[in-house]
């Protein structure tokens, strides 16, 4: 019976090996960063109780409820336990679980699979990586934790082989003071529509202000005016207080932004601009002050692929507060597009550097020498898996982007010699001491800019 | 309403910072080795169609049925998804919807959790830590790759900073060949019975192959003769010849043995000790061959915490067969128990080396200068959170085990000095220059030996 392999599920994406091994050295190099500036690494279990990941409010998540196969027919429905649809609400529960553990700030990163039950559409996947760094206090955060987050990730950021990324900031004090100094009736309801701004045009915007917010004409006019404010200095301050609006909160929320604008300020020249941008408002009422969002070039449909900011009760026991900020990379919607589009690609589809030949199924002890050699000094080695004719054996390591093929020494007089099967070039060599060049000892990330628009 | 933080979930091991920092150290070092033998990775979803993994007809495993929240009420129940046990079901799977895109012997290496709703107990876990290798070819695998594998594990097993490890090898050909040879009436309740003698004395087992596998006494004790049989080099192939039995099978598992057991001789020695352990039968079915198990030094009740072998057809498409053999280490059953047991730890509970600190929060900046510079050369360094005094600042580090504080120059012509606050030296020192020593440059892992028995 001829039957069909298995074919993908939607929404789940996963990668072949070159791929993977790009997207693990790019996880490697978000590590560095993160921990040379202190974060210290956890994880949490996949599952949370049902109540805590619906306990925000924001149940509008497509959450996967998980139970025992024996349980799904007896439908038990009371110990619901349901996978972690972000990193967030993990996080906040592993602080309280074990607050008298940790010192405070406690800085720590978080790279892990989250799993969502969404339609699947461009940048929106039912499983995907996300790699979160943020900062928690007990009691008071200090403000400079904003500034230090914003840094941090615009420098891992930087270091990622991806077309340019736009760092957006935004502070919700501001937009909120702003509203209120114009007077506004449903702030609430104005932020919601100023979120839209990069889905539908400045019209609609308007119109949505006048009709779902109870904005008059002018107020709408001044909300598009300073919602369309975006600057990559602290000039958006003067532009903001030529509009003549007045308030406390507005007053705070443009000190905020202008610190942190000032604290990213070549940060990562190039590579991520980084800007004030006053539509940014982050449809979640936990943000309080700092807000971040960001795009990718020649990507901005995928929408923000790296958000944020700081809430002043990441958690509560009902003693104590945890305030915190942070900021989430999508790994997954960043990196998934590239692979698919080819942007991103690995220069080989194995670790190996060197496939040691073998002249006869007797030698492979010798060839199995050769390849501990090599190793020993680092070198990713496999030997052939049958000592068919060498060309047959150099095609086997061609196939897999292998750049080196060795042919140990047959008789105790004779050379090693070690073959570059892409020149063709064969040298004698010393497995005790040949080195290959840098640039082929491990997999390299091949990063093709895209078409010039 | 004062209301406590919430209770830990059996099962689900979760590691505070520290502890994190080893485990992660770990398999850094796992997947360093088994790039090194040229495996690649992957990472398959975490979701495998119920079908597919009950469809083994092993359906003892406690699966964990998972479907969007919206649909659990509606016990629609045919879409099923469940979590995956193992790596071994998705990487068949894996295999078989890329096999036109994998070059083959395809050899990989793979590092996730695994579910499974089986009740918790010592070295079982609810969710857990496997890493995975495994070869897999179209057609026809080479007997030498059961040596490959088996070396490569016992290298990785050899770098862990763990009690002593025992790899205990045999090969099911040999139990299957001697049990044909006496003339054993049900071969399969025999190597089950055989399967339990970790378990029950050896008297019980006899009773068991005379009650359950049908064997008579003198056919029962010639079982208990060979699966006693245990020996770190190839005198097994004597002492079983020496029992009289006579079977090509038995002498095909002899031979395969006795070339496995050659070629880990002297590959990790000291740390990690192979053995020819013939009582070793592993229950799952579909091994055909070779067979791995290894036991923790003073942890053996944790059951074999890496196991694996040869499978002849670890896939089928109907058309094509996918034979395979691998080894699979419990990351978890291996390390969770030893961090409760104190055994192993991190020298610190963050990444950092240096706190920079602060003489007041106007200097902030100047600080931060110098953190750059540090971590520019690859030193993890944080910057004090508050202006407390200098006091509270260097126990806010010790607290956190970070072994230095530096202080800011305050002047133009003033030093910077770095105070090891373990010892109390404090010296002058530059940015851009100095170097902690390598020890203190990342957390260590604190390896304490068991309490002599």
């Amino acid at each position: 019976m001829a039957t069909h392999g298995p074919a993908p599920l939607s929404g789940f994406p996963e990668l072949l090996p070159g791929d993977r091994m790009v997207e693990a050295q790019i996880i490697d190099g978000l590590r560095r960063t993160f921990e040379l500036h202190g974060f210290a690494p956890i994880e949490t279990r996949a599952m949370e109780p049902v109540e805590r990941l619906t306990g925000g409010g924001d149940v509008d998540k497509e959450i996967y409820a998980v139970r025992r196969l024996a349980e799904v027919e007896s439908l038990e429905s009371d110990a619901g336990l349901g996978l972690h649809f972000d990193l967030t609400v993990p996080f906040a529960r592993y602080v309280l679980e074990n607050a008298g553990k940790l010192e405070f700030p406690f800085r720590r990163y978080q790279i892990q699979k989250c799993w969502r039950g969404e339609r699947p559409q461009a940048g929106r996947y039912r499983e995907f990586t996300q790699a979160d760094i943020d900062i928690v206090a007990r009691g008071d955060l200090p403000f400079h934790h904003d500034v230090e987050v914003a840094s941090v990730m615009a420098q891992a950021l930087a270091a990622l082989p991806v077309p340019a990324l736009r760092l957006q900031i935004n502070n919700r004090k501001l937009l909120q003071g702003f509203l209120q100094g114009i007077g506004a009736p449903d702030i609430a309801a104005a932020m919601r529509v100023i979120d839209k701004m990069d889905k539908v045009s400045a019209n609609v915007v308007g119109e949505l202000l006048r009709t779902d917010a109870g904005l008059s004409d002018k107020q709408a006019r001044s909300c598009l005016e300073v919602a369309g404010i975006r600057t990559t200095d602290t000039s958006f301050v003067a532009q903001v207080r030529g509009l003549g609006v007045h308030d406390d909160l507005l007053d705070e929320g443009l000190a905020e932004l202008a610190v942190v604008m000032e604290g990213c300020a070549g940060v990562a020249p190039g590579r991520v601009g980084v800007e004030a941008d006053l539509r940014i408002a982050r449809g979640l009422d936990y943000y309080t002050g700092t807000v971040f969002e960001t795009r990718l070039s020649g990507y901005e449909s995928l929408g923000s692929i790296c958000s944020g900011g700081r809430y002043d009760s990441l958690a509560s026991d009902g003693r104590t507060t945890y305030p915190g900020v942070g900021i989430s990379l999508g790994v997954s919607r960043l990196l998934v597009p590239l692979f698919a589009d080819g942007i991103l690609a690995a220069s080989r589809s194995v670790p190996s550097a060197v496939l040691v030949a073998m002249a006869d199924e007797q030698s492979r002890h010798t060839s199995a020498v050769v390849a501990q050699a090599l190793r020993a000094r680092g070198i990713s080695t496999e030997i052939a898996a049958s000592a068919d004719k060498y060309g047959k054996q150099i095609r086997s390591a061609q196939r897999r982007g292998i750049p080196y093929v060795w042919f140990p020494a047959t008789a105790p007089e004779a050379a090693h010699e070690v073959k570059d099967i892409r020149s063709g070039d064969q040298v004698a060599a010393d497995p005790n001491t040949w080195l290959p060049p840098e640039v082929d000892l491990t997999p390299q990330i091949i990063s093709t800019p895209q078409p010039a628009e």
